[in-house]
């Protein structure tokens, strides 16, 4: 039964180039979880009346279920639609700095296990490899589920990928550069491979799941050890021509500053980033921390910590100006461990925006000045976003 | 005949809730000019055979008609469909700096008049309004053409609009800030309004029939008396929660620098503007001049206008490295008067923009760094965007 429905799910939801009403219906619940026939209706374009009788098909074959939803407050719950969550599953993998962490979740957006594994810095692509694959097959093991309804795997990377998967220089993984993700995955894995870089993975499960549910164009601004982020614009994550779109560590702050990894001066990064304040911490405070404890420090009152994030705030700000000045976005949304500083971290960061962007919410009385907010997913975003990757069907590599 | 046809046509044209196939491919049509049946099919996400089916209704009932294109080279002309230039027309309106602009084209695509009127600076909206009436109503007398089947006026504006059609504060048109411009046009044209901002509106027509046809992402960067642009992510150009989307004249050069009309100090426009050059030829090269005549100058060999315009090259590539940065686009169509200096002013762009961008054409091999061209419309691209705007039903103000 299982595998039937993953066979019916499958062909609606891979294939791409079926435009039908029924695939963007089946679109759409794999893309938002749980929606009403509304919802639905407006997602796809569809009259009301269609996405109705398509539900009714779908529940027919079981491939959908009703399940209530309660708004917080009081009222009835309502009824919304979701996919069978025994009609596929999906995984997301984190290839990260100092650990792989693979995540896996239904169809109906359930999350059914979360696994990491540490690894010594700069690894190598060979050893993840058989890790990934043993880690999956013992997961669909130990929870009884049919390794033939995995409907793809996701991939968060820590570094830009080009749209054809490959690992572009710039990325903080370097013993990865050069290496084309699905060559490497797709035989062992014989599953469709989906990758984007982790800040756009993180904007996806802040859009599905998190912060910027419904919000169709915002900027996610990701403050850790690096400094990076992602454009979303008409309900799409931009991944750009190299997929470098959203590198806002990059920004040039100062022409005559320090080199940057990247072999420009001065990047945004090099003042904003956790590894600046735990160098400075060190340098300077002469203590050898990390950088949640500067987080931790400052917010139990450490005035060196704190001063360290209110000025890396300070400059993250004037970056954000200009990406405020060049996309005018109604919402950013402020990511990555350093956000877990709360107000110490935006309050400095909104008033430097303030003053170096073009459109001021001084001068603006009508709702036009961003709004700030900090992510909902400060520590696993990026791995569900890898998983929302497969669900939404974006950075699929063929 | 033609009053019939206008009337099928608004009907599909201006009725978004219509999604209906056949509503997508006359809206293809009307967004394309002549195109093939394959493209409305990649366009729309149609079948071909569905493409086919309607496109021999619309035939029959006349709304389309075949048309030959020919390809540069050799080989047999391409058959095409087009809307009936029969059945619609369009105006653009530029309400420019000095000047109003006026364009009226069929639903074809064919540009059937374009008349200027001079306006001393820091005109008033009241006069306009007269003046573009009584020059529309001519227009329509004078060609023979009945006003029944204007589907719509578009309006390009000197200044950033907001989604609801206001004109916002750093307007170049001071007396229009705060203007609502469907409630000052729309009682005396009676027809729907659509206006965007006429770097948006540049972009538009360089999208349609320009540099960048069938491009789905590229920046617009216009060097003209003020500097400004507009970004195009998967087809569509952002506009931004207060309309500033593009508005790169305003990036932070040097923020120790001097005070721009927009509040902050040492705007991009201030260094390599139209304005800053022309203020420099008269402050140091003690020569009354306007920007077109330092762009002849330096392209017959004055090598203090050459200078100038190199300088202005150096400082834009800084300014787009940071635009790269951020959106990391294929293409950039350089447009504005500054444009028709050609190399004079790209080489210096293109060197300064590989020095302080991410993304490094010399550390990219695999055609990842963006190309450069001049724009095609370089005289009147905001009125033929404004044109567009009817056409590709952007910016459409309710």
């Amino acid at each position: 039964m299982a595998n039937m429905l993953g066979d019916d799910l499958k062909g609606l939801l891979n294939e791409r180039q079926i435009d039908t009403p029924v695939a963007r219906v089946v679109r759409a619940l794999s893309g938002h979880g749980a929606v009403s026939t509304s919802q639905i209706a407006r997602t796809t374009g569809l009259a009301r009346s269609t996405v109705s009788t398509i539900l009714g098909d779908l529940r027919r074959s079981a491939l959908v279920v009703e399940v209530e939803t309660r708004s917080p407050g009081l009222g009835r719950p309502a009824l919304a639609h979701s996919l069978n969550p025994e009609a596929g599953t999906s995984v997301g993998v984190l290839l990260g700095l100092r650990e792989v962490r693979i995540i896996l979740a239904d169809v109906a957006h359930n999350v059914i296990s979360d696994v990491s594994m540490p690894f010594e810095r700069d690894y190598a692509p060979d050893r993840v490899i058989r890790s990934v694959k043993h880690t999956i097959d013992n997961l669909y093991k130990e929870h009884s589920l049919p390794f033939s309804n995995l409907l793809g795997v996701g991939f968060a990377v820590s570094g830009p990928i080009s749209p054809a998967g490959r690992i572009m220089p710039g990325s903080m993984l370097p013993n990865w550069v050069g290496v084309d993700l699905r060559a490497l995955f797709e035989p062992v894995l014989q599953k469709p491979i989906f990758a984007d870089n982790e800040s756009h993975c993180a904007a996806l499960a802040e859009m599905m799941w998190g912060a910027a549910i419904d919000v169709e164009d915002f900027v996610l601004f990701k403050l850790d050890l690096g400094v990076g982020g992602a454009i979303v614009a008409n309900g799409r994550i931009l991944t750009g021509a190299a997929g470098t779109a959203g590198e806002f560590g990059h920004i040039v702050h100062d022409p005559q500053g320090p080199l940057c990894r990247c072999g420009n001066r001065g990047c945004l990064e090099l003042y904003c980033g956790g590894s600046a304040i735990t160098d400075l911490a060190e340098k300077r405070l002469r203590r050898t921390t990390s950088l949640a404890e500067v987080v931790k420090g400052a917010l139990a009152g450490d005035i060196g910590y704190r001063r360290l994030i209110e000025d890396a705030g300070e400059v993250a700000g004037r970056g954000l100006a200009m990406v405020g000045t060049i996309l005018n976005p109604p919402l950013f949304v402020i990511s990555g461990g350093l956000a877990e500083a709360g107000e110490i971290l935006l309050a400095p960061l909104k008033t430097s925006y303030e003053r170096y962007t073009l459109t001021k919410s001084q001068s603006t009385s009508d709702g036009f000045a961003p709004r700030f907010v900090v992510g909902r997913f400060l520590d696993n975003d990026n791995t569900m976003g890898a998983v929302g990757l497969v669900l939404r069907h974006h950075g699929r590599l063929t």
